[in-house]
């Protein structure tokens, strides 16, 4: 694919090869500056997660006001949610396992929206019992990665609407339908559940000031693919009395298939490594993933291999290097031909293995206390 | 104004001279045909309630099936709705008054919808206190007119979402934006609660077929000016396995100042007789209303008045005439130029006054019963 092929990156929709410089320019988002890091690694106790030290979250919209918040020991939550229209692969914890950490850290309020309404107007090919039931193994998936079940919500669409819909309504009149036809791209045939959605994806923003009275600002790791949303929530937000929610931009995963971004909207199962796969699938997709080796072992022993375009580093690089040290070794034998790629997916593979076995029990244990996670009431009248 | 001067009915827009006969061919609905007429008569027990007789109700779709439906013994109900944006005034109690008849003379069940949602969306001048206040004050005298507690029930949106949302998010996947933007002529500014609400205002149409498993019509008499939004629900009924709604449509009843129809949507509170304006603002109301007298007495004696102009005779016609004979006495009466305006106005303030009292304790009454017949859960999962 040509480098200058245009791209294209919206919640519903990624295509292309992403300039992710050119896209933060575009969005209008700040950049995640080394000394904005450096403000975060002294908040976080000394260290930053590997997610933030090796650029995988590279953009941002307000962090210093949350930064501002932790200095001052002044309460603040974080905010991320999946859209469940199958099971989860492992990009998807990018954001929640960021927001684990930063909840472990900063000890800070964890909100988690399940969006089953919002897939199954987004996808026609999905049906209500499917999404519904998504959304309960993805949200299982998500509890799992370790959040404190003493500081952890969930707002599950469907089951949470009487919780959402009163703020919902407010939020709802500031949108105007020129607003999310430019933001989000939709065409005339697009329904009206998913036009009104964006609406339900802000309220969890402003949930804590509606509770409490006072205001309490959140922090959404995401995707820079569902920064539209927000853009919108935060354009409404003063209007309502609330403040702006920050974001923080991770780039998005690549497919196993070398597609930008590890999705299977297209079908193509096999770009994506899910949680529910069986060791056996996991080998044949891995085996079969996209690298950046050469055409011979012999041309690669010779001239090394491209790290920055292999979805297997990306694997290493964003979950199973387990220390910095060693994904600089995996990323320097690449590079220099020491480490052919069939190796290098056998250990990755060894490392895959291990974590699905061990999230699986932190799965079977997340089971145990998700219902009673979902929010089901108002916190008061609005 | 002239005769030809273009009329427009919409759910959100009520302006110039109504050509009741083209607006019916231009929303395509059927006539309410003297056939039609007399099979609900034989239906109700050989009578006909005054606004079926006199030609208020004039158009219908499907009421055939209803019928048929009756003369089966087979369940059918009735729905119809408010959208709190103020006070009630008597011209609302046109569906009311006749869905009261028809479930007394039928035995239906009632679904009566209150869109407090739908309002605060509808006019950026009102908060949504207003519109939560205006819906309960609005649903006392709903359930004054006189229904059956046993057999009543209310969706108030903003209470009964977790009820109506299940539903509501089958339907709203049916209907692109370009349908609703061609059938209500939504501009691109309009807010996507708008855009969504029609969603909601199709689920009371399909919930006894929900909850019972079996095909189960609903019969909505309405104002023509709401048709659009059940034509809409029409179009996906079959889709989602539900029956079409029927239609039983009124003219618009004409305001106090001439105009079309009893609306304030333009702040003339004096062109509607508000069930809650004291006993001297209904005077000077009735005082002030438009007739279809003559310019001096002398030429009225002589010429007569036009009573199908007049607001004061509409009101005789829709409600205040308790009996055929006395209806038809006052009309030739004004027509020879035996009645004057004065004298035909104070006969009828007195009947009114009357009304407003009985209405009163009827009002009392139905506030004891009002919150129990709200519908808070689904009836069962979707």
């Amino acid at each position: 694919m040509p480098d200058d092929e245009p791209f294209v990156v919206t919640p519903y929709e990624v295509k292309g090869r992403i300039d992710y410089a050119r896209l933060r320019e575009q969005f209008g988002t700040q950049e995640l500056t080394a000394d904005l890091l450096a403000r975060l690694r002294v908040a976080c106790g000394g260290e930053l997660h590997p997610l933030l030290a090796r650029g995988i979250y590279y953009s941002h919209r307000d962090l210093s006001v949350i930064l501002d918040r932790a200095a001052a020991g002044r309460p603040f939550f974080l905010y991320s949610g999946r859209g469940p229209s199958g099971p989860l692969h492992v990009s998807h914890l990018v954001s929640f396992e960021i927001c684990r950490w930063l909840q472990a850290r900063l000890g800070a309020p964890m909100y988690i929206q399940i969006t089953d309404d919002e897939k199954f107007w987004a996808r026609s090919g999905l049906s209500r019992e499917e999404t519904a039931r998504w959304g309960l193994e993805n949200l299982y998936d998500i509890l799992a990665v370790g959040f404190d079940p003493r500081r952890t919500r969930v707002f599950f669409d469907s089951r949470s609407i009487a919780a959402l819909y009163p703020l919902a309504i407010r939020v709802a009149r500031k949108i105007p339908y020129s607003t999310v036809k430019a933001v989000f791209g939709f065409e005339p045939s697009a329904n009206i559940g998913l036009i009104f959605y964006t609406a339900l994806q802000s309220v969890p923003c402003f949930w804590p000031s509606w509770e409490t009275g006072e205001e309490v600002p959140c922090l959404i790791p995401c995707g820079i693919d569902q920064d539209p949303h927000f853009r919108v929530t935060r354009d409404i937000a003063e209007g309502l009395g609330y403040p702006k929610p920050a974001l923080l931009h991770s780039q998005m995963i690549p497919g196993l298939l070398g597609d930008a971004a590890m999705s299977t909207t297209g079908n193509a199962a096999d770009n994506a490594l899910f949680l529910n796969d069986p060791p056996k699938v996991v080998e044949r997709k891995v085996k079969n993933a996209f690298t950046g080796g050469r055409a011979t072992v012999e041309e690669q022993r010779r001239l090394g291999a491209t790290p920055e375009i292999c979805s297997v580093w990306a694997l290493w690089k964003t979950r199973f290097a387990r220390s910095d040290e060693e994904f600089e070794r995996v990323t320097a034998d690449c590079r220099s031909g020491a480490l052919l790629c069939g190796e290098c997916k056998g250990r990755l593979l060894e490392r895959i293995h291990g974590f699905y076995a061990e999230h699986a029990v932190a799965r079977e244990k997340a089971k145990a206390w998700a219902e009673s996670a979902i929010v089901t009431e108002a916190p008061r009248p609005l």
